[in-house]
């Protein structure tokens, strides 16, 4: 099986990599082959079978054909940009969410091969009134340009699929938590940085209220939704390609509770609460959580609660250590 | 007033120029100028303002910066490949009704004046499982390609309309019917075709069942629908820019009935049931009917039965007669 990954130099990229070469298969088909690309060309993974490593902007006319020339069996498309930077550079954000997007599907039709295509969605394709929970068939109205493009994307997904031109799945992540290392351009890292800044002994900012609820999945969860959706038998989906997964649902008060059961008062005290008020605009609702009665019944598991997501961040990015 | 339309060569642009040229004025501001715009020049009202006609395809580069050069302060946009042929045509149907849109959108970013923008979208964006009815927060799952265009033109609209570039409002139109003149390329043309071809003295094909059923507009109805959105205030709407119509919901078995009330057996022994998978399969859905009660609330106006429906046609495209 040769598998192409976009935005294999990012924080889930490798981490999808470390557990594809741990794995060796997918889906009982053995890895024979991957294709890595990212802006800045990622690094090879030390393995048998041949990987081809490359850089370059996606959302660019021909760079696509080059990732598919030979037809890869299992794509998974992680490139994006992230929310905050599509609200900051509107331009960019579509070029690279829609674009590049509208690109690699082309030139997988072009192809012929009809890959399973895995798209990472988001849950920022819902805003405005929300029920809480919200149920697997309620309609998306992203309250940002990211939640937009990923919409849009999703669409072109379930169509290119319906049309026979590839076997599309999209999942829908929660907010992936604690992501690892320097803070990113997501307006939504605050979610991160308030364990992780913490736990290396920094000060972090809360720019939202203890009340607001979110739902999070461990990186390691998210690579686990990602396999999952490489492995699942696509005529269960029917027209409905695009899954919201489920996840741990937590308010930011309850985050730094479990923070405190782990790490200690000490660890906490460094969260200092300034409210950002362009922050609560890109993320209006009080409360974002999911059934994902769907995505459940489908074999997608989640993390087991909050703590769990905070042990397995310590374990995997800090080496199994925090500064008390 | 200057008012953009594109598409105005077709049934709803002429039908929409109508109305306005019989108006003189939209929400209280008198027309001061148009500019009509189709694949093929449209012809000019007879008018004392200026009217600007030109032919072209708004889907190639270019083409929408000439249109709104002027800066229009409400522009309809009515173009698109329909759903037949959008099936039939994947990159066509792409070409016209995603990039046709796109290029418009960008078009007046770039121009600056942030006109109402009215776009058309349709009850096509619906499929899959439905309920019955179809309540307004319900998912977007598209059955056919020209849906797929619908949803993903929806999500610009409503992300330009947030980002400050343009005041845009989509409406879902329900099928139009009666449908004047020569069967389009529309899937769906057969819910006019029944009525309207018995009443012009020939032979009609029922390609689904008495049971199925679907929402109708009359022509004048849904100019009533396009009106509503140029005039309405856009503060009401927040994030959800797009509104499914309220519509009249009948099987095709009580359309073929209204027939028969107003025009008698003969007529209706004209229409011959047969058959088509192909059809059927481009609109599995045995009902499509919506509580449309955001759009209700908001003054949005339907027709009274399926009967209204047919007497609009007699009158408006048929001068009161048929044949017997």
């Amino acid at each position: 099986m040769h598998i192409l990954i976009t935005g294999a130099g990012g924080m889930i990229g490798r981490k999808l990599i470390d557990r594809l070469v741990r794995d060796g298969q997918v889906g009982g088909k053995a890895i024979t082959r991957m294709t890595l690309h990212d802006y800045a060309a990622p690094g090879k993974p030390a393995v048998s079978y041949p990987v081809a490593t490359s850089g370059g902007d996606v959302s660019l006319p021909g760079e696509a054909e080059k990732l598919v020339k030979d037809a890869p069996d299992l794509i998974f498309h992680l490139a994006a940009v992230v929310s905050g930077e599509a609200e900051a550079d509107f331009e960019k954000g579509y070029r690279v969410n829609i674009d590049g997007m509208r690109y690699l599907l082309e030139a997988v039709r072009a192809k012929g091969n009809k890959p399973r295509f895995v798209f990472t969605s988001s849950i920022a394709v819902f805003g405005g009134d929300l029920p809480d929970p919200i149920p697997d068939d309620y309609h998306q109205t992203p309250p940002n340009s990211y939640g937009a493009a990923k919409v849009v994307c999703e669409q072109l997904l379930a169509d290119y699929t319906r049309r026979g031109f590839l076997d599309g799945v999209g999942i829908r992540f929660p907010g992936i938590t604690v992501r690892p290392g320097k803070p990113n351009a997501a307006a939504s890292g605050f979610y991160s940085s308030i364990i992780r800044e913490p736990l290396d002994g920094k000060e972090a900012i809360l720019p939202v209220p203890l009340t607001k609820r979110n739902t999070h999945a461990s990186p390691r969860a998210a690579i686990g939704f990602l396999i999952r959706a490489a492995e699942i038998d696509g005529a269960r989906l029917g027209l409905r390609r695009n899954l919201n997964m489920p996840g741990v649902a937590v308010t930011t008060g309850e985050q730094i509770e479990a923070l405190r059961k782990i790490a200690g008062d000490k660890v906490v005290a460094r969260i200092r609460q300034v409210p950002d008020e362009v922050i609560m605009k890109i993320f209006p609702n009080e409360s974002v959580r999911f059934d994902a009665k769907r995505a459940l019944s489908l074999g997608f598991v989640p993390d087991k609660d909050f703590e769990e997501i905070i042990r397995i961040h310590i374990e995997e990015d800090r080496g199994g250590k925090f500064v008390q």
